[in-house]
């Protein structure tokens, strides 16, 4: 991998999670945040400090940015005295947003020609830079291609979801809310089972051994919405909604709060008034698609 | 492993998906069911078919049970001319059911004087009899444990839940639980990336790579609630509610449902209004655990 020159701008925990990577693939790593201090352990692992965004974009070709918002970021760089300086370099956003901010700053960069690229860390700001870390990345492919090798730094799985600057962000928001729903769905769990004197780590251990089976369900998921297929053999929708209602009366009689139970019956009331009585369990999917 | 004889009760799709497993142990295995048909291609295996209910419990050592309810099972078991006949025997029950359910057929056992297992199968028919299946089981310790290797050959990861009967059927709605969470989960997901063009194999995909997350926020989660500490460094839930919203309206902008999203929503303002801002996520336990 060819060193380059490169620059990160915001310096929040997972900005600075950024630099540290970067600097052990033998990069020449620029940095700049609003309060200097947080740079100050960057510098001590070797990083430049840029006394202002304007020298943040000036040091290097790529430029790395990781802030609270799009607005905030379209503050800094889409400043008359610091927008031209853009133009010929790659800039990978990778502050959290939509895919319509992703959309609109990609409009902006073709404007002020430079390359845009917008991505999406999906891990915790400590697993940065390791082997098992996702990054997400969408927009040119050529730029993709030509800093793959430093994005990886970063994030060892990285993955280049497609040329709409958008991707990226729409996958991002795919997959906090499979976070939310297991975390939410582990809870609730660990709730009935507090209510029966059955251990979280009990919970957790059998969750080990249960995982193969949740990535089973979301392949045949996958398959089935591919094919536009809701047929088989593992369980109708009508013994689903059975099933669900007996939790939801469980969680209801045990004291805990049901609510989650309660929607779940809800959507498998829905799909079986669709008319999918025997359908399979990814039948529901046509209770949340686009019906407009 | 010493071979046995054991009989299994109900040959539905699971109850079916037992006996080559037990087969291929060594074991003489006997069969019934209401409809016999069910039974010939077990037959054609090498399982014998009893010719009524009260020849397979004379049979056999172990009693495998696997029916649609345990009403059903208290129809065929608790009758005058069969329950005599389990005395002294091992009785395991694996049809689907509650943790009530569990415990009143334990004090049945312990009445009629025979060894009563409460189990359940957590993985799909297909996957009965290989090393990754997941089989819960809880009840008598010396029980499980002179039985084990057999258990053991009906799903490799078998694991023993403790000595009371209804931890096995608790777990079980825990792991179905999130089961759900999961699938609906991903469901939603899709939803908004079909809206958004972004094809559902892609999801599956990212998903593979993200997996890794979902099981340490459950460990995190664990641990959290082992140590009765929501304090952390990573997000606050005033920013996980602040995220949660944006999903929220993506979703509702995109068109499709968001009631999944709503319900988050509504967990983590609760969970604020409660006074957890700048407590971890695990803090929503609050909101599903028993308040009476």
């Amino acid at each position: 991998m060819k060193p380059i020159t490169v620059s990160v701008v915001g310096l929040g925990q997972m900005g600075s999670a950024l630099v540290a990577p970067l600097l052990r693939g033998g990069n020449a790593v620029t940095v700049w945040n609003r309060n200097k201090e947080k740079a100050a352990p960057l510098v001590a692992l070797g990083a430049q400090l840029a006394d202002s965004i304007e020298n943040a974009v000036k040091a290097s070709e790529l430029i790395v940015v990781c802030l609270s918002s799009y607005d905030i970021s379209d503050t800094l760089f889409r400043e008359p005295k610091v927008q031209p300086l853009l133009s010929g370099k790659t800039f990978i956003q990778l502050t959290t947003g939509t895919g319509d901010e992703a959309a609109r700053s990609a409009a902006w960069a073709k404007d002020a020609e430079f390359s845009y690229l917008d991505g999406a860390i999906m891990d915790y700001p400590a697993a940065v830079g390791t082997a098992g870390c996702l990054l997400l990345a969408s927009g040119p492919e050529a730029s993709y291609k030509h800093y793959a090798d430093h994005l990886r730094l970063l994030g060892g799985k990285f993955t280049y979801v497609g040329k709409n600057p958008a991707a990226a962000n729409h996958l991002d928001g795919g997959l906090l809310t499979l976070y939310y729903a297991t975390t939410f769905g582990f809870l609730q769990s660990a709730a009935m089972l507090e209510a029966a004197d059955v251990s979280v780590e009990t919970l957790k251990n059998a969750v080990d051994s249960f995982r193969h089976v949740l990535d089973k369900t979301m392949a045949r998921a996958t398959d089935s919405l591919s094919r536009k297929d809701y047929t088989g053999h593992e369980a109708s929708i009508v013994v689903h909604s059975y099933g669900v209602q007996t939790l939801r009366d469980r969680a209801r009689l045990a004291g805990v709060d049901y609510s989650l139970l309660q929607l779940f019956s809800e959507y498998l009331e829905k799909t079986r008034d669709m008319g999918f009585h025997a359908a399979e369990l990814p039948a529901t999917f046509e209770i949340f698609r686009r019906t407009r």
